[in-house]
């Protein structure tokens, strides 16, 4: 057997293996350190009982025969897509453009599998990795450069530009992936932005790709929480969703993708009917316990109280981003993201990572590790219980990085 | 936005289309009428409070910060791995070799970024279509001829020969999906055929992608409930698994897939490597809920209130078989698999099927829709309530069909 000469291509995920070791050896050096992660975007905060509730009703119903139910659709529970539609899209998506998934993640990797590799692919730069990644596995890029990936166009990103791309570069027919709030630079993009973005997609017959994630953490409402709230999105964007980081589902496993029945391909084949092919081929559903959590989060209480833990990381970014403003560092985060993007100029990612870890002991993730244009970059993340997040933000206050 | 091409190739799910509409349209005919579906090998039994208790243990573990758990490993919890390694491959196979799933499908699914589009496919035939058809999307095979995809070396595999394939035709450093015990056929192969197998992969430098979803219903027990249970397959297979028709959790979604260190590229490259960059970077783990019901299934109540409901359908299977026999039919299964595969000489599926539903009321899967090998046979599903089942028996022992 021949290796896949596409995954000889991709890179080893050398960012967490490297933060890892460098966590390692410092635990050497000082054995009795206390070392507190905002590295990496997890949610720690337990979920309510109300959710807890839906889950074990989910278990609950499969201890019946009358309840019990094997395979279901994978699509998803019909009751979820419409809750959906109504609770978080207000009707302007409907039930059928609305896909129930085990995740973001999981359904960009499926994504590859619906445009294959015959595509141009522009990628916010910096981003999450797995567009990148997902990419290189179907085939769709060039080798390693040692920098980048050749064929992908990278799309810097950066306070000079407002983080909004330059899309005059980008080539007709492309795979556009976008990611609003932003991880990592935790930048929203306003309306205008957007617009930009989806007149410019449909203009040269190409998708958009939007991660909408962290939607729930926009407070601001003149901000955008979804890719449909833009005219003519739908005939030109497919929306990534999760319940990960607004229900602190991240190990409990559900999301959803909404693909307009108005996606078209250039010779008018519906785009939707080829993504159910792909989840009805390669996929079997989420768990049906889970969606039945799913379905807890989108009733009243449920949204209440997501509303409250969004809130609750939102202050905890908040307060790190008091403490590194009051050492003067430049800060981007207006309020409606979870991460603190900061950067230190001329200086190299991997040696601030390493001064920070040093004198506070606080794992952050190197801004490198997103893409070339986060060189100078940190990235903390605000996901943490308070009373660690408090105790690093006193560290960096005293601290002198 | 151009079509990718692979997604073209692919035909439409014929197959529960038209046998929907075939439903459909007797229901029109006889509104009153019972249909019993013995179509889909889909669970239907309740499953015990002492498994409901593993899954209510996962939900209760978020409810409290102590226990609470965001993203876990992708590779599963390890003591799940561990309980697998020890419970199920009885040491045979290692923790570190095992990779926790949401069900075999999406296994398949992912596998198919593993391999790539560059290698060569041989399939039983008939078989689960998922092998097929993740080879046509990612690129592997050519188009649709009308009975099949051409560039796939379909092994036909019916009472001729056993139900093992003449493997003297199938090219080197190909991929070969092998199911024991078979679905659709119930064949299930014996230790000097699997042999043969692994054999023939090691002299060619093929890997075999061994789907033993229905391990649990081999009860004979001279029978490899694992391909491992073979000299050398560690060298040359993937074994893919389900926690679906053991333990009931077709809708809860928990698998695993063994893929052994020992398994290399020509090059001496470790595919286990590689499997590994795969499910970090497309997957995010099972549920973490679903994963505690794996554990309660795997200790010692769990494994034997699995055995108990294998049995129950294995005996559901009986019951059908002996009313196909009193009808003086060709009826394959021999006491270890769910389905039974019965040969309709020189007739079309289709008609069969249709001549089952009309005299019957019973929903069967027409043979052809497996496969062309399948063509004439039809398979019915012994997944039902045992009410169900001895009234499906009973209205085959009194009809002519």
């Amino acid at each position: 057997m021949i290796r896949n000469k596409n995954i000889d291509k991709i890179q080893s995920s050398y960012l967490f293996v490297e933060i890892n070791k460098r966590k390692v050896a410092i635990l050497e050096k000082n054995p009795n350190a206390t070392l507190i992660n905002l590295g990496i975007g997890n949610t720690t905060e337990p979920i309510s009982q109300h959710i807890a509730g839906g889950l074990k009703l989910g278990v609950e119903n499969l201890q019946s025969l009358e309840t019990y139910t094997g395979y279901g659709s994978e699509q998803g529970l019909d009751i979820l897509r419409e809750k959906i539609a109504t609770k978080i899209y207000k009707g302007v998506i409907e039930k059928d453009d609305i896909f129930i998934s085990d995740g973001a993640k999981c359904d960009i990797g499926r994504l590859q599998l619906l445009f294959g590799r015959d595509v141009k692919v522009a990628c916010q730069d910096p981003a999450y990795p797995v567009y990148v990644d997902g990419s290189v596995l179907i085939g769709a890029t060039g080798g390693y450069n040692g920098v980048n990936y050749n064929g992908i166009h990278y799309m810097p990103c950066s306070p000079d530009n407002d983080f909004f791309p330059d899309l005059s570069s980008v080539g007709a027919g492309a795979i556009i992936y976008f990611c609003s709030p932003n991880n990592p630079t935790g930048a929203v993009a306003t309306k205008e932005q957007l617009k930009t973005l989806v007149d410019f997609a449909l203009k040269n017959k190409s998708i958009i790709i939007f991660d909408a994630a962290y939607y729930a953490y926009i407070q601001d409402n003149t901000l955008p929480r979804s890719i449909f709230e833009i005219e003519g999105a739908k005939k030109c964007a497919i929306e990534v969703n999760s319940f990960s980081k607004t229900a602190g589902f991240t190990g409990v496993r559900l999301g959803w993708s909404v693909v307009p029945k108005e996606l078209k391909y250039d010779n008018g084949d519906s785009v939707r009917d080829d993504w159910n092919r792909i989840v009805t081929t390669i996929f079997n559903g989420a768990s049906n316990i889970v969606q039945y959590g799913g379905l807890a989060c989108l009733d009243s209480v449920g949204l209440e109280e997501i509303d409250v833990l969004v809130r609750y990381y939102l202050e905890n970014a908040n307060i790190i981003k008091s403490a590194l403003d009051s050492l003067g560092l430049e800060v981007y985060n207006h309020g409606n993201a979870p991460y603190l993007w900061v950067y230190f100029k001329g200086e190299d990612s991997w040696d601030v990572f390493n001064n920070i870890l040093n004198k506070t002991h606080i794992i952050t993730t190197p801004g490198i590790g997103f893409g070339p244009a986060g060189s100078g970059f940190i990235r903390f993340s605000s996901f943490g219980h308070r009373s660690s997040i408090e105790q690093a933000a006193n560290r960096l206050k005293n601290s002198e990085i």
